[in-house]
Parts: C-alpha cells; sequence; structure tokens
C-alpha cells in the first residue's frame, strides 16, 4: 500500500485529486499496487469536500508518516514550498511538482538531495502542462545530443498575440479580454513579462546542458510593447509574433563574446520574435504551447498541447505519480553551476531585427543600418517606416537607435532556431 | 559491463551502432555502466567495417552467452525475427526492436515471453521512427484515459500527396520521383496500399485498448486510386488529402453494429482523407509523421518529426537499449484477444464522402445523395460533378455508387478525429 499526500488544493491540487480517484482503478492494475491519497494540506477549510477526512494543516503530520511515499508538492512558489520539498526528500519520500519556480531556482540542489536520498523529484508538469516533454527530452537525451530548444510556453502571451494578429486588436484590450475568460491572471506581469516563460526555458535548458541555468542569467523581453502595427507588419512580412524561449548549445567561437576559456556556451533567451509561416511555431494559436527539440540523430521532433490547465496539468502530476512509486526510476539530474556562467551575453549576439521609426527617411536608413528590407503596410502614416535589418547584436542596434524615434523593435527568429 | 548484440546490420542497424559508438561515453556517464555492443548479427561479410570483429552468422553463439543482456532485433518481419526474439526473452534477455511487422503480428505473445521471463520487450522505433510516442503514450495512459488517436503514419505516402496536391502532379509520376530519392522501395505496395500504416496503428491502438488489435481486422484503404483532380477538389474545398490512420473507443451503442455485448468497441482505420486546414495534420508535409493523441484530462497533444530515416529510427533504438538496460524497466503490455473482437465493422460507420462521378447531372446527384455540397474547380470537363455528401455509411454509400461511373471517392476526416 503506497499512500500520497497532496500539498495545495487549489486549481491543480483539486484537479489531481479528481484525475486520480476517477482513474484509480486502471492505476492499481497497471501498477500492482494499491493506491490511496491519505492526506491534502491546505490552510483553508474544505468542509463540504467529498475528501474533508483528508485535510490536514501541519505538514509534520504528512511528513512523520512513514506510510506516505509520495508527495505532490502543488503549492506554488519557492519559500514554503521550498522548505516543504527538502523537508519531504530528506525524509525519504519523493516528491512531483508543477512549480516551475522552485525548480527553476532550485532544481540542481533539489535533484541532489533527491539523490542522495535514494528518491526522484519529477516536474513534468512544470513545463507544458499536459504535453509529456521532460520525460520524452530525457528519453532523446539519453539517445541523442540535444542541440536546441524552442518554444511556445506561455499559453497567456500565446493567446494576446493571435489575438492582436488575427483580429487586429490592441494589446490592452486582448489583456482585458483574456483576464475575464479567466487566461491571464489579475496580475499579468509574470506572463506578459516574460518570467514564466523564462522559468520554463530554464528547467528545459538545464536538463539539455546538464547544469543548472537560472532565470536571471537569461535575457528576458516581454510582449507589453507590442502593438497592432507590429502585428500588421508582421503579417506583411510573411508570417506571426510570437513570444519564442529559446536554448541552443554554442560553440565559443559562434558566441561573439568572451565565453568561457574552453567547453561549450549556452545561447538563451525569451523574447517576442517574427516567426516566419515555414517554421511549425509559426501556427501555433491561442492558449497551445509547441517545444521543438533538434537532435543530432533525431532531427526536429515537435511536442504540442495544452500548456496548462487544471486537468491536463493535473494529469502529468498523477503521471509523475505513478512514476514515482516505480521502485527504480532513474532520477532526472543537473548539476549545480561552478565557476563561470555557460551563458553567453546575449545582447552581443547577432540577429536580424524588425525595425519601427517615425520621422525617418529611406536614404538615411539605409545609410545608417545598411541594406535592408522595408515593409508596408496599410494606411501607414507618412512619417513612418519600417523594415528588416541586417544581422547585428542588440547592443549594436540599441546604439544606433539612441537618437531615433522607435515606435517598434522585434527579434526575427534566427534561422538556427527556425 | 553489459553488453548488447545487435541483430541484421543493415540501414537501421548500421545507424544504431554509429548513434551508439558516437555517444557511447555520455551513455556510461548517465547509466553508470560500462556498455559496449559484442556481437553484429547478419549473413553478410562487412571486412571493411570498422567492426569487423564484433560480426557473428550464429545466433546461438549470442544467445549462449551470459554477458549479452540486450539485443536489438533490426532484421524485420515476422519469420527469422520472431524465432530470435523469442528465444532471446525465454533465454532471460531484453529485445528491442523498430519491427514494426512483429510487433503488430505477434506484440501480445512476445510480451508476455518478456514479462514472464521478467524481462523487456521495447519498440519506441516501431512507430514515428525518432519521435518518442509509445513511451510518452504508456506514460499518458497511466494518469489519464487516452480516447483516441490519429496520425499520419506513413512518410512515403504523405511525401507523394503533398507533391501532388502543391504541384499538380500525378500519382505514378511522384512515386517514381519518390522512389529515385529513395523515399519510397522499389516494391511500394506495402507504403502506398497502407499496410504499413495499419500496422502502425495496430500497436498504437492494442496500448490504449490492452488488448491485441491484429492488420487484418483493420479496414485499409491505400493512395494509389488518388488523382490530380480529388487533389485540386480538396484543395478548393479548403483542406488536403491525407493517409489518416485513426483509433479511437466507441460505445458499442455509437458503433451502429452488433458490437459485443458489453464493454467498449474500437474503431480502427487506415484511408486517404480529406482534412480540413483547421486540423493540426493537414500541414504536415512532407516525409514527416504527425500523431495526435485525445485524452481526457490531457486533451489533445500532438507529436511531430521525422517518421523514419537512419539515424531518427536508430536514435530511438538506442533509447529503448539504455531503457532495456535500467533494473526495473516496467515493460509494456497488452493482451491477446480473448473471442469477439472488439473492432467495429469500419464499413458500417458513418463518415461524409467527397465524391467525384461523371454522365450525372446534380438533380440526379440530390435525388441519390439528399442535400450535398457541390465542389468546383478550374478546367473541370462539363461532365464531372463533385460534392461532398452527408453522412452515410461506405456500405450504403458503394449500394448508391454501383450503378454510377465514379472518378474519386474520398472519406472526409471524421470531427470526432479532428
Amino acid at each position: 500500500m503506497s499512500k500520497i499526500a497532496i500539498l495545495g488544493f487549489g486549481t491543480v491540487g483539486s484537479g489531481t485529486v479528481e484525475v486520480f480517484y476517477k482513474n484509480k482503478n486502471n492505476y492499481q492494475k497497471t501498477t500492482n499496487a494499491e493506491l490511496d491519497i491519505k492526506y491534502i494540506l491546505d490552510i483553508r477549510d474544505f468542509p463540504d469536500s467529498p475528501y474533508a477526512d483528508k485535510f490536514v494543516k501541519d505538514f509534520d503530520v504528512i511528513l512523520s508518516d512513514p506510510e506516505v511515499t509520495v508527495i505532490a508538492e502543488l503549492i506554488g512558489g519557492n519559500t514554503f514550498a521550498y522548505d516543504c520539498v527538502k523537508r519531504a526528500l530528506e525524509a525519504g519520500k519523493s516528491v512531483v511538482t508543477s512549480n516551475k519556480e522552485l525548480v527553476a531556482t532550485k532544481g540542481a540542489e533539489l535533484l541532489k538531495i533527491a539523490r542522495d536520498n535514494n528518491v526522484n523529484y519529477f516536474f513534468e508538469a512544470s513545463v507544458g502542462g499536459g504535453i509529456p516533454i521532460i520525460r520524452p527530452l530525457q528519453q532523446c537525451l539519453m539517445s541523442d545530443e540535444i542541440t536546441s530548444i524552442v518554444g511556445i510556453l506561455n499559453g497567456t502571451t500565446n493567446y494576446i498575440l493571435t489575438k492582436m494578429l488575427k483580429e487586429g486588436a490592441e494589446f490592452a484590450d486582448v489583456l482585458s479580454k483574456a483576464q475575464e475568460l479567466g487566461y491571464a491572471e489579475r496580475d499579468p506581469e509574470d506572463d506578459v513579462g516574460g518570467g514564466d516563460a523564462c522559468r520554463k526555458i530554464c528547467i528545459l535548458a538545464s536538463l539539455i546542458f546538464g547544469e543548472h541555468i537560472y532565470p536571471e542569467d537569461v535575457y528576458t523581453e516581454g510582449v507589453t510593447s507590442i502593438t497592432k502595427e507590429d502585428a500588421e507588419y508582421a503579417t506583411s512580412w510573411g508570417g506571426a509574433i510570437k513570444l519564442i524561449a529559446a536554448a541552443q548549445r554554442i560553440t565559443p567561437a559562434a558566441a561573439n563574446t568572451a565565453g568561457p576559456a574552453s567547453g561549450e556556451c549556452l545561447e538563451i533567451s525569451v523574447c517576442p520574435c517574427f516567426v516566419p509561416l515555414e517554421s511549425q511555431l509559426s501556427g501555433v494559436d491561442d492558449v497551445f504551447n509547441a517545444i521543438l527539440v533538434r537532435g543530432e540523430a533525431t532531427g526536429e521532433v515537435v511536442f504540442y498541447g495544452r500548456g496548462a490547465g487544471k486537468y491536463p496539468t493535473a494529469s502529468a502530476v498523477v503521471a509523475d505519480i505513478l512514476n514515482a512509486l516505480k521502485p527504480d526510476s532513474r532520477s532526472l539530474a543537473w548539476d549545480e553551476k561552478g565557476g563561470e556562467s555557460c551563458v553567453v551575453d546575449y545582447e552581443k549576439q547577432k540577429h536580424r531585427f524588425y525595425l519601427r521609426l517615425c520621422g525617418i527617411g529611406k536614404a538615411e536608413v539605409n545609410g545608417l543600418f545598411g541594406d535592408v528590407k522595408f515593409l508596408r503596410r496599410e494606411n501607414a502614416p507618412e512619417s513612418e517606416i519600417a523594415f528588416i535589418t541586417q544581422e547585428i547584436s542588440r547592443e549594436e542596434l540599441n546604439k544606433k537607435c539612441g537618437n531615433l524615434n522607435v515606435l517598434g523593435k522585434i527579434q526575427i527568429m534566427n534561422v538556427r532556431e527556425v
């Protein structure tokens, strides 16, 4: 008999309990074990819940119960949740989680504690909701060398950008609508500022690079300054605007920067991009997520689905619970970074950019930026000019733009990343 | 020290050896074990191969070597390969394979032998080449109820259909070109007749249904009768023609047929379909494969990538080898079917159809088929008429078409399957 404890009875927590009891009989068939949820930890009371008898308010009750072998941490954040996970692993209990913040900031440490205590720390639900990505990645990783991961990892921003592109709406209006529909939080900063996508790409990058990549080392740019005029230019250019999270191994020579003396570097970023229609990612609309993994032998593989939501996320949590119950689940692992970061300075990396300027002529643009590709949109004011630059670093670009009236500036998705 | 044996040094076999030695050092780090390929079984001689010293011609050498713990069966077919796999499993050696024919025809039996001998029989490479699908499916399966799987599982036919649609080419011309490029076999029957896709959907269906689904129980229709005129009508209708392999659970009530007295039925088919542009599958072009999995909690998840090829397939084989080396890998399993088949009669299932007829007027069409949606294409001869029917079973449709001059007849992908 294996007993499970659920920490946090919010959206994902209650979904996890629901999915578990719906399919419990199947699980027992598959695992040949009697399973049950023994505790649900929450500070709130749920007297009317069919699981009312399982609620506890003291984590120590769970920790000191030797019957509990797996704990699902669905609290979020990295303070109380961190304390719970650490103590659970140290007590020899496996932990599964959807808490991307904790994995992205403390993953290496918690994975080491799990290894040292011969238990598992699984987090399939932390990236891509119900899309299986962590485990397939680990599987690809085993046999192949993964060279890059590029994805649309935040459903809220993707919903907003899709509406802006398809309906010609303004950012603020779509955001309000998304909040009404429950697709966006009351405080949307974490989504629209890129922070959520940043933590997710950190988790994926840490897995492929074998070294903890911290959110603060990642160039992160949100979508708040994108306008419907930018969206019109993206359409006329032949693509879509997407918030792209990308990580790829590069050699120090290709890094255009003084990287680590030896070994590989990692180029990692979260920023809105013009994505050409030829890319699989340009057609990923609304709240959907997609993750494109490129391996040396495997080639390109794309995983697509709902990146969030109560039941998709809950089903990933339950899958991790069942995996954690297996006697030998080889745990995922990456190391704490030692010394110099392997992350290159993204602002020194060369990309092409879309620029929308005001009060400057074509000749002056060519003088400043060389040969560019001018873009058109209907009803553009005479004073507006938009174009795609040659490859240039953000650093250089920002210098050149210093005295200009910049209305829009968006990276073109790198061919290497397409 | 774990020793591996490779059976068959063809495309996938030689690719597997190459991928293995390229990444061998990483594998040893991950698995904490010394690994090596000890034998390669092939009837041919490879005196110039860097692995010449590993070649053997007698399977008993491998079978009787207690150092060999994992065998990769890359021979193909279900005669000699079947004998080898059976004896290997009985001798307590795990087997991994890309041989879809053997899994689709003997899977239940071989999985049972593997279970009885406490070893694994893995076949990630048998469906979707390098796309991780079997293991993610097993993972989803564990926590969720999978209701349907719909996919483009054969790269050769997808390449041919893409060229026909995009270049207005005829089937025979594209097939010749595909053969020149090595995308199609000299004897293309297995691909263009639907047999290859049929075996793959049988494997996926057996996994989700837990019961062996045999290729001979599956309605299978190839692409050989599709013409460029049909492709033009598909475009004008607003979609593409794809060879769709589909399996979905249905209740006996929905099966329009006398199904098993109790329990669920399975609707399973391989046939060309008109696929609307809104479907993720309509944009899957050339030799790519995509598999759409729908789960009750997970929602829709799509896996996309190269469904064949030396290195993608080899990387899946090597991943399976590494998984098989783990001390406790919970094996996949499904049961031998007992008694009545759960597969419903597909020709009794109702779908909409595209029909292209000759020598019949609109009034007569409406009289026969009721309210239909007429289609247009440029330069169609006056005597040609094309339309989309209401929902009707193949059986009824074929009766109605008995005396008509039918130029084209293609199923519309069912909304349930989109």
